[in-house]
């Protein structure tokens, strides 16, 4: 297979990398290889062009530099504030609140959080994929400690009604977490203005490389270490700086933060072309919530349909049935299950996600070739 | 300051990285940028990397691919390897030993430890750097369920003499880990041979790139995930894998296994140079075992001398005093305090760890800018 010919729309498991973010990381692959915790002046350089790059993500966040903790990744990131803010405020409340429909980096800590004695709520969204918010307001307890509620699902690209959340849980004393790992670089996101406790993203998922992600952090939300060791990251996070990616993810928000606008309405305009035609095809529908849709995300479900089947098929198109993770067995999304979908209508559910980097004429073979398939 | 003219002898806190790895990394980070995990034929190729990387990683240590665990690095893998394995097996025992002249990122996960109720022996060195045997012996209980020493350490070189650990360990019904970051690629490692349990390393102390390292585990060994997730790496570790980081330390295991032997020649004879040459200077002296010490790290103690001062006013020479963590503090090594240094030796105490990339000119330099400098 020949990668140019490849018809990617799985952009939520992951984005190309922005070629001018491979630049800017290839210095620090080669001259500049140092390690930023050293204490000699190429150390000291190197530890420099790490500030500006939490400097970029905080301008993207309207954050202060000193709230971004570097990680792995938003899986990291995720299990460094839940379970982090969960130990550190443990003596308040033993409560927390999260949704049925997030990813599983959340769910999976949350088990893990119900092993070691909290207590989660997990809360349905209505058939569009919005969270219930009755529900929600009810499950609020004085002992809720956290509430942890996604901002875009990867799988729907249904965006929640965080502002509504964020004051009932502030209300309630609770401090919020958003998993935004869809949402940051792609929409306009002040943690400020919003009153964000907690917020994770991963770079990979905005044009970024793989391997770096972080956390936001309000000042004066308690965290407990989760990674042990030199006292990186002002203690929360021990392990040598991956310098290069931390460069990479600093350019990725500079760039997301000057060209967010054209970008979103390029890939707005591919979507809706992708979604019109596709909806022609008899009994197909969308899932997902369209008037709180993120731009670059179509969860469709075609009759009789095996995305399994077709995605096997098709050599060269990249699209997914539910998120990327490593199930060996094919299950239905939980994510649609909960939005009422059959399991044969999950599995019968294409999520197809866009970036920039999608053009028209990809947008026209991938309608052909689904429209083909079903004539079958 | 001009990279090209720096004097670099910090690889024990990173190395360069080899060309021959950035090339093999930057196809990941173009036209196969895709993730791992995903189900389309793209993904699976993506997936058949990553496993051929897992290979060149076993193969490096002969290991079975299947017990490489992919982490963000040498500390995440200590977290893992020691957290995991002390909360699988507490029903055994809450017994933990280590020694003091271990890694902080060893050290802070044992105090962490014993924070959630397990109890941690810290052994000595003697004033060569080596692990007291006797008081080691003494210290192994029936309910000691792990023994962590490191294989070589990061300031002084000093090699421990882990076969006799392993074989007391193992005797003892315990299970052994070992930190080998500055062991791996470096020296032969046979973990089949040892019977090791658990070893951790990183890719940037060996040519490889930062953000990724990995923990062996032997088959049979339990240890509990403690990033929860999607599921990767055989449930022990979610995250999107990253890609160009594991290619990347695949290929530096591939050239490690390949080059070790003219290598580790060519970097004896440096620091062979530079030791003889600097201990000519009056009242200099080598810490830590001179014949049990890997060949790349010197860490030599000069009279009247403050090594902050020299590496704050040299600035195109990169060497440590210490390892590079975050202290902003500067503070006498606890590794060579442990060794019976007085603070003052400590701190007038360098550390110079060479690689493949240095050249005999570069010693040169080096030592007429020492020379020059004790002489004001
Ligand atoms: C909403 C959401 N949260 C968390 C993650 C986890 O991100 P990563 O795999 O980069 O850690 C993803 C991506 O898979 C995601 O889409
Ligand atoms: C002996 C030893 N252990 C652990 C580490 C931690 O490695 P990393 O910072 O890559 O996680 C280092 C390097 O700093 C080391 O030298």
């Amino acid at each position: 297979m020949n990668t140019s010919e490849l018809i990617y729309f799985d952009n939520n498991a992951t984005t190309p990398l922005d070629e001018r973010v491979l630049e800017s990381m290839l210095p620090y692959f080669k001259n500049d290889f140092g390690n930023s915790s050293s204490s000699h002046h190429f150390g000291k350089r190197i530890n420099n062009a790490v500030q500006k790059a939490r400097e970029q993500i905080s301008s993207l966040l309207n954050a202060e530099p000193k709230e971004i903790i570097f990680t792995s990744g938003a899986t990291e990131s995720i299990n460094l504030g839940l379970k982090g803010c969960a130990i550190a405020y443990q003596s308040k409340g033993k409560h927390i609140i999260t949704c049925k429909t997030e990813h599983k980096a959340v769910l999976d800590t949350c088990k893990y959080l119900e092993q070691i004695g909290f207590e989660v709520t997990y809360i349905s969204v209505k058939n569009d994929g919005i969270i219930d918010i009755e529900e929600f307001k009810n499950a609020l307890r004085k002992d809720t400690i956290i509430v942890s509620i996604m901002w875009v699902n990867n799988e729907t690209g249904v965006i929640q009604p965080i502002e509504d959340i964020i004051e009932l849980t502030h209300e309630n004393d609770s401090i919020f977490f958003t998993d935004a790992t869809q949402a940051v670089g792609k929409i306009p996101i002040d943690v400020y203005e919003l009153d964000i406790d907690l917020l994770s993203f991963s770079a990979h998922k905005f044009y970024g490389p793989k391997g770096i992600g972080g956390l936001f952090i309000k000042r004066g939300i308690k965290v407990d270490t989760q990674l042990h060791g030199g006292g990186h990251e002002y203690g929360l996070r021990s392990g040598t700086s991956n310098v290069p990616a931390i460069i990479g993810i600093g350019k990725a928000c500079e760039i997301a933060l000057e060209e967010m606008k054209v970008n979103s309405e390029y890939v707005k305009y591919l979507q809706n072309e992708l979604e019109d035609r596709l909806l022609q095809i008899k009994g197909t529908y969308s899932n997902g919530n369209k008037s709180n849709r993120i731009y670059n995300t179509l969860n469709i479900c075609f009759p009789s349909f095996d995305a399994n089947f077709f995605i096997d098929k098709y050599k060269n198109i990249a699209v997914s049935n539910g998120s990327a993770c490593t199930a060996a067995l094919v299950q239905p999304s939980h994510v649609l299950i909960e939005m009422g979908l059959s399991e044969e209508q999950a599995l019968g559910s294409l999520r197809l996600s866009l970036s920039k980097k999608n053009t028209i004429e990809e947008v026209n073979e991938l309608i052909n070739i689904i429209t083909t398939y079903l004539k079958r």
